[in-house]
Formats: C-alpha cells, sequence, structure tokens
C-alpha cells in the first residue's frame, strides 16, 4: 500500500475515536483524544520517532538529527475536532508529517525534527482556541488555566486528567532560539483550490478574528399564563441579534460574521426563555474591519438589549490580529510544490490554526491541501489521496531543501 | 407546627430532590423522582393512606371508605417539574390533598379517597405532557410508548426502569364508573387572584394548546471560510421564525405563543448552523384561534426556508382542546370556597394540568392558589402560608359537602 492510501485509512481509523457514537466529536482532554494520541504515537514509533507527552497533553514525535546541539524544525497540526466534524481537519497535518519523514529514517539530517499532535486548536471544550499551540509558546496563562468547561471543570483540572501538569507548564514551552521553525499542512476548507484545479497551494497570510459570547437576560415564566405584553423573553432579542449579525457579514465585502452557539435557558418548550448565550465570531483580511464590525454589533445588542428592558453582556473569547507567515519558509515550501509539478497559488486562510499563536515565537509556514466542495467542520469532509501523496512529497521536499 | 407550615417544610425538602445540584429539575423515572416519591409516601402513609405506585409508575395513597362497593373520589396533582423549576408547581396539590384528608383519621366518609402523584406532567424528558394522568385514563398509546429522550431512551424503557410495567398499563387504568371525579388544587402561575387580593379561586376552564417541533436544516460549514453569500445558515432562519412568533403573539389578542426551547448543532462558535431544532407552544381560550395561528406560521416557516433554500420540517407534539371544567363539582367547591369566607373568583386557565386529560373520563374541578407576581416555572416561585391554610380548609370542606 502506498503512503497516501495508508495514511488514508489511518485518518478512518481516528475517525471511529469519537466521543459520539453516530459522528466524530473529539475535545480536549477526553477519552476519545486519549485513544486518538495512542494511535498516532504507535504510528510515530512505526516512522523511527521517539514520542513523549508534554504538560499541556500535546503528543510529540521526535527524530534527532545526532548532532548536537542541532536546531528543530516543527511539523504538525492538532487532533482534536469541533463536534460532528470531518476525519482530515487536523489528522491530515499530523500524518502527512510523520509520512514525509519516512524516506529519512536511513539518512542524516543537520537539524532535528519534532512533528507535534497538539491537544486542543478548535477549542471546542472551553471555548478558548490553541491550548495546545499556546503552551509550546508558553502563552497560556492563570486566567486560561481557570476557565471552565459546560461541567464546571477548569482547563488546568482537564489538563491534569489529561496525564499533563497546569504547574509545569514551563517545560512545554519551547526556545525560541533553538527552533527552525513550523510548518503544517492542513485541507483549505474552501473552495479555491479545487475551483483552480490544484491539489496544494500555500498561505501568506492567516486573518485576524475576534470571538465573543453574548448573554441577553430577561424573565423565565409560563409559557401558558403570562400574557405577551408582560413577558421579558430572552429569545426574540437574541434572534434580533442573529439577523442584524447576518446583515452585517452580508453587506461588508470579504466579512465572515458567524452565530455558532446558541443555548436557551431554562429550555422547556412551556417556559419562556430568560436567558439566551450565544457566540459571535468575526473575521476579515483587514484587522480594523473586524475591529470596527464588533463595535457596531455591541451597539446593536445595546440597543436590542435596551428596547427589550433586558439585560445584556458580552465577553471577550479571544480577538487575535491577522498574521504573515515567515517569507524565506514560505519561499522554501513554493520551491517544493514547483518540483513536485504544481503551480504555488498564494492564498489567504479565513481559518485560524496553531501556526497562528505559534508565530508569535517561530518562523511558521503553511501548505494548504485541496478538500471537495470547500467543505470542512462537517462529516462530509472528503479530500482525493491523489492530492495526499503531492503534500507528503511536497513535505518530503521541504525537508530536504532546508537540510541544504 | 400547623398543617401549612408543616406543607411548607414539606416543600422545601422536596425541593433538595433534584437531577441538578443548583435548581430544581426532576424529570419523569429520575432519580429525583423517586426519591421525591418515596418522602410522599412515608407523609401519605403517616396520614393513614395505604400506598402503591401504579404501572405508570404515579404514586397513590388511599383511604378507604370501610363500605364496599363504594364510589372513588381523586385528588392531587404532580411530583415532576419543568427545568430549574419552582417547589409549589405540582407539590402544592399533592400535599394539600393528604392535609386535607387528616381531619377525617377517624370519621367514616361513604366514597373511598385516593390521592394521586402523577409521575409526569410537565413532559421535560419526553416533550409528551401528561404521561401521568393518561395512564390513569388508559389514554397511552404504543407511538407515545415508543417515544425517544434525548439519549434515546424510549417512555416504555424509562417506565420499566421506574419500577412501571408498560406491558401491563390496563392496570393502571381506572373505570370512570367507579369515580366521583377528580379535584387539583395547584398554583394558579399568573397575577389575576395576586390583583384582586383573593389567595384561592376556582377554575371554570383550561385553555386549549397546541405544541409542535419545526426543524430548519441547512449545511454545516466552516464560519471563517465560507463566504456569506454562499451559506445555508440554519439559525438566522429560526431567528426569522422566532421573531414571526412574537408578532403574532402580540397582534393576537389573548394569545401567548412561545418558543421556549432551541438547539443549534453542530453547535461550535466557528461552525455554521447546520441544523436548528425549536419549540411552538400556542394557547388561546377559543380553540379556533391557536389552530387558525398555528397553520399561519406553518406558512411562514415554510416561506423562510423556501426563501433561503433551506428544508423545514414540523412535527406535532400535542393539540388539545380547551376543557370546560364539571359545573356540579365546581359548584360544591365554590360553596367550599365561599363557607371558607373567601369570594370564589372564577378563573380560566392558561396552563395545561392532569385534569385536562382526566376530563376526558371524569368529572374534574380545579383549585387555584395565588403566587407571588405570578411567577412559576421558575425557582423564585412563591406562596403564603396562610393561602396554603385556606386550600386545606377548602379541600376538607369539599370532602364534607360531597360526603352529603
Amino acid at each position: 500500500m502506498d503512503a497516501a492510501n495508508r495514511l488514508m485509512r489511518r485518518c478512518d481509523e481516528l475517525n471511529k475515536c469519537s466521543e459520539e457514537p453516530d459522528c466524530l466529536t473529539r475535545r480536549y482532554g477526553s477519552d476519545a483524544l486519549r485513544q486518538a494520541m495512542r494511535l498516532v504515537a504507535g504510528w510515530m514509533a512505526d516512522a523511527g520517532l521517539e514520542t513523549r507527552r508534554d504538560a499541556a497533553g500535546n503528543l510529540i514525535g521526535r527524530r534527532s538529527s545526532g548532532v548536537a546541539p542541532a536546531k528543530i524544525l516543527l511539523l504538525g497540526s492538532h487532533l482534536d475536532s469541533v463536534r460532528d466534524g470531518g476525519k482530515y481537519d487536523g489528522p491530515l497535518g499530523v500524518l502527512t508529517a510523520i509520512a514525509a519523514l519516512e524516506p529519512f529514517q536511513d539518512a542524516r539530517l543537520p537539524f532535528d525534527v519534532e512533528v507535534y499532535a497538539f491537544a486542543d486548536e478548535e477549542g471546542l471544550r472551553f471555548h478558548t482556541a490553541y491550548l495546545g499551540s499556546r503552551a509550546v509558546t508558553g502563552d497560556l496563562d492563570a486566567a486560561t488555566l481557570a476557565v471552565r468547561d459546560a461541567d464546571g471543570v477548569t482547563v488546568a483540572a482537564a489538563m491534569r486528567a489529561f496525564g499533563g501538569d497546569p504547574d509545569n507548564l514551563d517545560s512545554a514551552a519551547r526556545d525560541p532560539a533553538t527552533l527552525l521553525g513550523y510548518i503544517e499542512a492542513h485541507i483549505e476548507q474552501g473552495p479555491v483550490l479545487e475551483r483552480r484545479n490544484l491539489p496544494v497551494g500555500v498561505v501568506t497570510e492567516i486573518i485576524g478574528q475576534i470571538k465573543q459570547t453574548i448573554v441577553f437576560t430577561g424573565v423565565a415564566g409560563h409559557g401558558g399564563t403570562v400574557p405577551m405584553a408582560m413577558r421579558a423573553d430572552a429569545l426574540p432579542a437574541a434572534a434580533e441579534y442573529v439577523l442584524a449579525v447576518e446583515k452585517i457579514g452580508r453587506a461588508s465585502p470579504g466579512l465572515v460574521a458567524t452565530v455558532g452557539k446558541m443555548s436557551v435557558a431554562p429550555g422547556a418548550a412551556n417556559v419562556i426563555p430568560g436567558r439566551v448565550e450565544l457566540s459571535l465570531d468575526l473575521r476579515h483580511a483587514d484587522d480594523a474591519v473586524w475591529r470596527a464590525k464588533a463595535r457596531e454589533l455591541e451597539a446593536i445588542a445595546r440597543d436590542i438589549a435596551l428596547e427589550r428592558g433586558l439585560t445584556m453582556e458580552i465577553s471577550p473569547i479571544m480577538a487575535t490580529p491577522g498574521i504573515t507567515c515567515d517569507p524565506t519558509l514560505t519561499a522554501v515550501l513554493e520551491s517544493a510544490i514547483r518540483t513536485a509539478g504544481v503551480e504555488p497559488l498564494r492564498l489567504v486562510s479565513g481559518a485560524g490554526h496553531d501556526a497562528v499563536p505559534l508565530s508569535k515565537r517561530m518562523p511558521v509556514a503553511m501548505l494548504f491541501v485541496r478538500c471537495q466542495d470547500g467543505v470542512s467542520h462537517n462529516p462530509a469532509e472528503s479530500v482525493d489521496p491523489a492530492d495526499v501523496t503531492v503534500v507528503i512529497t511536497v513535505l518530503t521536499k521541504t525537508i530536504w531543501e532546508l537540510a541544504g
């Protein structure tokens, strides 16, 4: 079996590591993630990598150069998923990195290589993304460790239960002076490569974004006995807000605006909602645009609450400026793509990736892979094995070029 | 301690029987309900009642007349709750019935009395109300027994696990020929008695209602990469529907229209919602009005889906015509209220009660009790002990009058 087909099978195997029987959901700290890491650690070992877990729970497979002190090249992606997600978002980057190293089993490289399988990129459990890669840059602060999931479990407690050590996160942070940089392969999650009929492309920028939680609070009451005029229903307020988000998103070219989560409490058919909590996700290639639109939506939410006699609260989750990938590392990637016989199309990523927090401390570069219909975060996510072959080839060539 | 204060304490004790640590949630078949029934069974026994559980899991306390064959008077209410509910909605009717029988411990009555503590009125778990009282009228059909909760457990399986016997529900059904009728005391869940400064009132009608589940289905996708124009987001469609429900509710005098539940899938901040499921609850004293408005809202939902290129599905949950309480039994209740020195104000109930399904097979009458600010289905539910004394007195007098 060739490397790409074996990799596709491995993605199928990982797809079975899920918290839910009928779909893929793999949150930070879950048994499903533990199981996935166990599989990946086995494949890393098969490829001659020495495996370890860091204090944040990330899995790392290391290939030593044999020369000391050597610089370190980081490769990888994440193994957690969104709820009801697809099987390539994350795992593809981890598995192509492992596959790209196989040709070097008997070769000598002038640098060490470490493949990261990050434990949290999507942030499904704690709504605070990049727990895995932020540990690597030393950016997991006490406030983040104290964030609680829906069951009241803190990040720190989940980390400890997952075999990590929140009191010793320094040990997971890497010294930038020792690093060559980070290269990640990831599905595009958009339609551009498919339209251009290209298997891969190179990422020049990852756009910035803001995430917030908005809560409207009214008064719960009996749906059969409280007259319409006497209600302080939180749900119609939230509904007005959802439509305002959509309207602003549609009216601003290049802006994407999403309310992806909404929870209604108490949540019974015959009870007037007293509280609605929802999420806002705004992204634009120009940071000034999403910043301005976030302010505009904040004013709208305040007006809706005022108009309806409710209270409204906004909590920031994250606000990440856009980043530019490292020109030198990206040029190496482009050259490798060209050597593989593919035109190195430059893309802007609308999705966030582990490369975003990592870019604060090291050069980063990203390779995008065509995915069917641009669909992601969905069980319909699909990748062509022929494209996977190209990814592995490009990564292998990139490592050769870096080895000079 | 007088009867009302003891009863208030018992409501406090029952309030601790909950599935959730910080609020009252007691669904059909839960350990919390089992625990509540154990407490109530003890209090029934203390009051000289012989207790049993029927095949649906209802708890019954029986006081035999000693004469056979005697007719049977049914009293009671329910012990399940909504999510994050109040402590009087349901328990008050069960506990006042027990208290009202205490003065008869050494007396002779020409009829048997049975106090029902129904196991399901709110329908929180299965979204199918009145499981308890529908067993008493023999109206629990196979379709209802096959309904599944959020975890995929059927009504039948939950019933069995709760000590009931879904294969032997005939044994729970009562022969109408043996019954004098059913009398229930319940908090008003509205502001009328408080405004009129009356402790209790008598219910003449319980209004009809329709409940439906509406599902909008679009396509899930990545919130950072799918342009606004290419989205099939189910949430803005649901938002338009919520606002339409509110608008129609406000525009139709006497109509109450509620969307109390909404669940958004997949439900992550960075994922475009592919599916939104919500509930509709419509009520009006004139059955023709809620029927017409339900049809109107169905057309609106269809138009919203069509306009947005989504699919929409409506599933009926229940459609219950309004009922009229039994004039004879109600007259006895009114006379008892008058004897207690209170003006017998006639009320229409906007909330459904166990008396609704029971009215199909027997005469029913209802006593409403003032509750603070008309608030119910909320931890703020509050009742005055002095009013509880009036309820117990009125029920006791009613039994005396029926005994002739």
